[in-house]
């Protein structure tokens, strides 16, 4: 049977990953290589680009041509990869030309900026762009919520995790607010007991890259596919042939960069790993970011804090930066396992980390449904860490308001999947372990591909195909349970 | 007065500007970062924009426009502007969508592949894609010569070199073959004579990069609105706001790079400097490639060889490799200037550089004019080396029809350019002279700006506002004249 309107879409679809490749290219060499200069002109082909792709998911035909594929005899595969497509149409409709360009021009402006005023503690030069960043989103949202037909700040979640609510998210995240500082305080309690080992550095820049190689290595990130280089704020960028990661380097410290690139080799490995034989369609798209991060939480959390684990990591430090007692494996993990209410999200562990999610959901929230301002987020973020993590951040913003790249690059909406993820993350582990009896044991001896083969098998090679909480299903047998991330904390942090 | 015709043209050359910059980055990450298994989805999202770049280029309406463009009443800069447009309209219109799609993929193939193919001295592979390459420069030259109405490989010379016609190149090559062989024996035997210290490696790669960082210091490169990187086959890309430069590196030998970088930096300079008021019209742009390789000779020859400025060059080699008698200025001088027959045109010195393109010149031509076919190229090579260096060059396809990127690229036409520059940049440096009494004595002393404001004023700034015989009259009286390079020849090797 014929599907011409299907066939036109698909079309469309493949010119757009092709395009969008070049915008995924030019956008990692803005953060890892472009000198200051050059800044201007690339805002300006971004928003080009930005215009043009708009305007190719605009298209007046479009409409129908969607109307008609959906009456075509279509296979399960395209009827799903249809869904997507749809989805993607209705996102792109919903956002005047006009608004791409203004949302391109002001992120642009304001994450460029950002990277100097962040470390001169510069909360009034950048307010200054960042106004005009959230004008944008709540515009964005206010469209996208008239198209979907719900809340204003859930309308821009969707474009992350579709199908979540705020209501489930306020469940959960409400849930977790009861627990998480009874939690925090009592793993800090026993850890005081805990004596552990601070590496000594200087720690040089060149053994620590050559250190994060072999781990990714370890972790069997395709190197022929794929690089690791250097930004401000670490992301895994490029296109799936091609995944761009980037990490930071201190030379006082290495367990950040070094855990914040096994963190980005989950994120490589999910794209690495998309289904190849539709890869330009958005079916082949990582199914959402909170399915997304539970991968890079799986790679950082749930293996790169395992006791086992941390004995195949410990003779790789050793290799790299030298023996000292600090890198005998027990006491790196402890390291790993160090629960501390610290002022940075992503030097966080993986207790506290939840409060910072917590925070920044209720901030932007707020800002995006117009209930504060943005000159009100220091006196709410100091509230917020107060009450979370008793913790004083008054008028330090270059470790509050300014730490995360998210907000100057407007992306509204992002911060709970970061800990959905973690959730997601717990039940793949939970699910692994009752079907692979052996499977701590075994990763303590270097076998890690029953990790992997059960990520590719359940998470990576499926793509969009399901929706999200239908992929849950398939791969765990159940919807999202956050018990098991309360279970996987108190097991890790609270047992023997 | 209103210029409505003029205006959407504008329009549309900006947007052009803008999409270019992606293809530009795009291709300068493609030689400089990528991984081997991106390379498949980069030629495709290369070729995307390529097809979509021809599609705006070739709208049915512009033949119109362009005509009611050029009945408006314009200013003079508007005029020229306008006459820069036809010539870009002209040949994008020469050519059909699918010849510029089967141009992006052979020639991203066969550069791919060329990459490995050279060091593993692979003709007969390079050859299963070189003859795909060759079918289409073929069809190209066909087309745009029946649009231009001069001669096939003539009209592909045009894409470089406008207005140049090859009844020119032979009347100055021809010259040239007289008395080159013959300079180069005399120079040769001269030189015997004179004895030269050989610098003793190993230098480090990472010592290498920062002499060459502090070489383009002094040269005036601008680091903030460029970078310096390394690829198989150096180049000067990326965008006049963000130059991206390249270079390659050996441990046994530094004066290559070096001097390499040295000859990017003209390049670099001159799109660094192009006019900024009109930066995304075709007006702004180099005027052509003959004249952006007197630029780049201007600086590694007239400039980098100069006995005064190798006398600044000296204490920054001897700051970043260490001292040893080798680097001392006179030396330096003599080896910079040592004249030999050698297999390796980037490599080759400024007297038998001309060889090597009379060689290519005369290959290529025969070859997109159907004289000969692609495997004739070695036994050809071999003939043209034994005449003009008296080199043996029979199997050694590396360092023979393999080392240039230019034909697996599809460059068909460039290589005139190179000696034409080397030409012009004579007569630059000959009217320099003439106006700037002490200006040899000057550069001893560090005082480059004379040279670097003469070149800003009379050829940076002018972009592509004249054509490329006026801006040689107005930059240095008279039309081109190649006695100049000759003098300049004899005066440097064979006087005192």
């Amino acid at each position: 049977m014929t599907t011409p309107a299907y066939n036109q879409l698909t079309a469309l679809q493949s010119r757009l990953h092709r395009l969008d490749h070049l915008g995924a290219i030019a956008g990692w060499d803005q953060a890892a290589n472009m000198p200051p200069k050059g800044n201007e002109a690339r805002a300006a082909a971004l928003a080009e680009l930005a215009t043009l792709t708009h305007r190719l998911r605009t298209d007046a035909g479009l409409r129908d041509t969607l109307q008609a594929a959906e009456q075509e005899e279509l296979t399960e595969t395209q009827r799903a990869n249809l869904r997507e497509i749809r989805r993607d149409w209705r996102a792109a409709n919903a956002l005047p030309e006009s608004l791409v360009v203004r949302r391109q021009m002001a992120t642009s402006r304001c994450e460029h900026a950002w990277r100097s005023q962040r470390p001169a503690n510069d909360w009034t030069g950048f307010l200054e762009n960042f106004r005009e960043v959230v004008a944008v989103g709540r515009e964005e949202a206010q469209r996208l919520s008239d198209e979907l037909g719900c809340g204003r700040y859930e309308a821009l979640m969707d474009r992350y995790e579709p199908g979540m609510t705020t209501a489930e998210v306020d469940r959960v995240f409400g849930d977790l607010r009861q627990w998480l500082p009874g939690l925090i305080e009592r793993v800090i309690e026993r850890q005081s007991r805990e004596p552990v080992l601070t590496p000594q550095g200087p720690f040089p820049v060149e053994q620590q890259r050559a250190l994060c190689g072999s781990v990714m290595r370890l972790l069997d990130f395709d190197f022929e596919a794929g690089r690791l280089d250097v930004s401000t704020h670490p992301f895994c960028g490029g296109v799936p042939e091609d995944v761009r990661m980037t990490t930071r380097f201190r030379e006082d410290e290495f367990l950040g960069s070094l855990m914040g690139t096994v963190h980005e080799t989950g994120h490589g490995r999910y794209e690495q790993n998309r289904p190849r034989d539709l890869i330009e369609q958005p079916i082949s798209l990582a199914r959402s970011m909170a399915i997304h991060e539970s991968q890079s939480l799986s790679f950082e959390m749930q293996l790169g804090s395992h006791p086992g684990f941390v004995g195949l990591l410990a003779p790789l430090v050793r290799d790299h930066l030298g023996d000292q007692p600090a890198f005998e494996a027990g006491n790196l993990a402890r390291l790993l396992t160090r629960v501390k209410r610290g002022l940075i999200r992503v030097d966080a562990d993986e207790v506290t980390y939840p409060a910072h999610v917590l925070l920044r959901y209720g901030i932007e929230r707020a800002l995006i449904e117009g209930e504060i301002e943005a000159e009100d987020i220091p006196a709410l973020w100091d509230e917020q860490m107060q009450q979370l993590l008793q913790t004083d951040t008054r008028g330090n913003f270059r470790d509050g308001a300014l730490q995360d790249v998210h907000w100057p690059e407007g992306l509204f909406g992002y911060f709970p999947c970061y800990t959905l993820g973690a959730m997601y993350a717990a039940q793949w582990f939970a699910t692994m372990r009752r079907e692979t009896p052996g499977l701590d044991s075994g990763i303590a001896r270097g076998e890690l591909a029953p990790v992997f083969n059960w990520l590719r098998e359940r998470i990576w090679s499926q793509g969009s195909r399901w929706t999200t909480d239908e992929l849950c299903r398939r791969a765990s047998g159940q919807a999202l349970d956050p018990g098991h991330f309360r279970r996987h904390l108190e097991a890790r942090y609270l047992a023997s």
